[in-house]
């Protein structure tokens, strides 16, 4: 059994308690927090909850230690803190500064022969492994990627915060019609407000200006001022009803030629009803190889681009080669 | 630049030939062939054509030996036999097999101090990596693999075998409603007739006996008789006109759930113009990997599970992060 320890309760630590239950190999030892963890009631039972300084002393009895938190502040901190002290795992999906919050993870898990594993999840993650895939079989082409129909927490936020506004969802939905132009291999220029529309779901605080929420949404700069913006009011209890999953997915398409006139489309989609679910199970799957490649001997920072396959698998290399190739 | 070699110049061969010439680190030295060289055209110029027994000295001056040959015969014995004196791929895809061929080059090419990557390809080869990432991260879930629609060499040879045919192509093609079904997410169970339908275009000899080639074909054991197959005679010229491409493709499905009630789908698919094309092309990028792993001291047998995916690309681990993250 692979000892694993989560930091973070949020819905992504949620996700990983999840995904731990899956997987015969992993066992769940802890749910770290820096709430007081008599507050914390988590799903699984017989699991402690403990605060996270414990952590800190490094001397947890745990494996894998998965780190839920932020790409703003939470990550860039702790995932090279705790690599220092565990093999680790993150999410961290601040793309630019990917280079440094690897090099920072790469320097601390080496120092104390640890692996941590950066970015994982499904973009930064499995997209990312489809766009590197497609790359290296048809170089001669071009990705394109497509997020929704699906919740975006981050744009959910942002309308949460307009005067107002009791409640939002945000959801992203591509645009059937690059879909399908993407899909045909005809490899078209895209501009953004091309590729996704928005919609927002929207309860206003009662005798709001709804005219004005609406202006104040579509109008954003950078969240929704590139992109057509439909805002619907709807009640509390339609939001309840009708709005409290997160569902995800979207697809990566790679098109190319390998001689003239000789096209191939390559794609790669993901329908989730939980996107923290999702998530979570890919870094599950992260920490099985984690654990193993450490074993090895292998330390310092890693991503999916590093790993070989077999690593993320409960099979053996006979069983992946006899049934799954 | 990676020196490549390929042996065998068959559709395969000439697929490979076409994807080095997309990739600007690999250098095609020499095509290989059991025939009289001098009777080979291919098509890369100033690249020689020299016999296979040149090889057998062991002295080619070569990083890279692409074996595209069939999986019947000519495999399990070039693919050992080389691993012994060059890095190797092949495209052996007889799955029953594939346990006795991987230890026979695992053998030869780590006693050698090479490497032998097997099963290339799209499947295997592209689906069981898929098969394998998606059973990783959702081990609750079952896949589902689809073929087509596209030409079966196999089968287009089983019909043309028949007396009285001249020419046929036989194409698969997966059912909707069985594609539907499992796209839903709903875990099917599908028979083999349910999966795929089987279309055949017959160029018939003067004075053949349609009835009885159609009669044949769709009561050929293992090949059509569990298949709802059509037969459909046309002439030498339509034959030319609109079949004489190998488009195929088709899609690994899988679903899962992470909790209760929440599932989740992932889908590769693939639509080539060229089977052969794309097989050669997955072939070069397992030809830069397997130079790259043999640089760093490894050797052995390996699939495309063994591989870290940073191996296959052209691009540096940096580059990879920076763009594909």
């Amino acid at each position: 059994m692979i000892k694993i320890g989560i930091l973070g309760y949020g819905n992504l630590g949620r996700g990983v308690e999840a995904a731990v239950k899956m997987n015969s190999d992993l066992e769940l030892v802890a749910v770290y927090t820096r709430r007081d963890p008599a507050s914390l009631k988590i799903n699984t039972e017989g699991v402690e909850v403990r605060p996270v300084a414990l952590l800190e002393e490094g001397k947890e009895e745990i494996d894998v230690l998965v780190i839920c938190g932020g790409s703003a502040t939470d990550l860039p901190e702790m995932t090279p803190k705790f690599a220092s002290l565990y093999n680790v795992i993150d999410s961290f999906d601040t793309h630019a500064r990917i280079p440094e919050h690897f090099a920072n993870v790469d320097a601390a898990a080496k120092k104390a022969g640890k692996i941590g594993i950066i970015s994982a999840g499904w973009d930064p993650g499995m997209f990312s492994l489809n766009r590197v895939y497609a790359d290296a079989v048809l170089p001669c082409g071009k990705a394109y990627t497509f997020w929704g129909k699906g919740v975006s927490q981050g744009h959910s936020d942002a309308v949460r915060r307009i005067e107002g506004v009791k409640d939002a969802r945000q959801y992203t939905i591509p645009v059937e019609a690059a879909v399908d132009a993407v899909r045909s291999g005809s490899q078209p220029e895209l501009t953004t407000r091309q590729k996704h529309t928005r919609l927002c779901y929207v309860v206003a605080e009662e005798g709001a200006d709804k005219a004005a929420i609406e202006k104040a949404i579509v109008t954003m700069p950078n969240y929704f001022d590139e992109y057509d913006t439909t805002v619907e009011f709807i009640t509390e209890e339609e939001m309840k009803r009708d709005h409290s999953g997160l569902p995800h997915g979207g697809m990566v398409i790679h098109s190319g030629v390998t001689s003239e006139g000789t096209k191939h489309v390559i794609e790669y989609s993901l329908k989730l009803d939980s996107n923290p679910e999702f998530t979570g199970s890919v870094l599950a799957a992260c920490a099985r190889a984690a654990y193993r490649m450490n074993q090895e001997g292998v330390c310092g920072a890693k991503t999916l681009f590093d790993i070989a396959p077999a690593y993320l698998s409960a099979h053996s290399a006979d069983e992946l080669r006899a049934h799954f190739l």
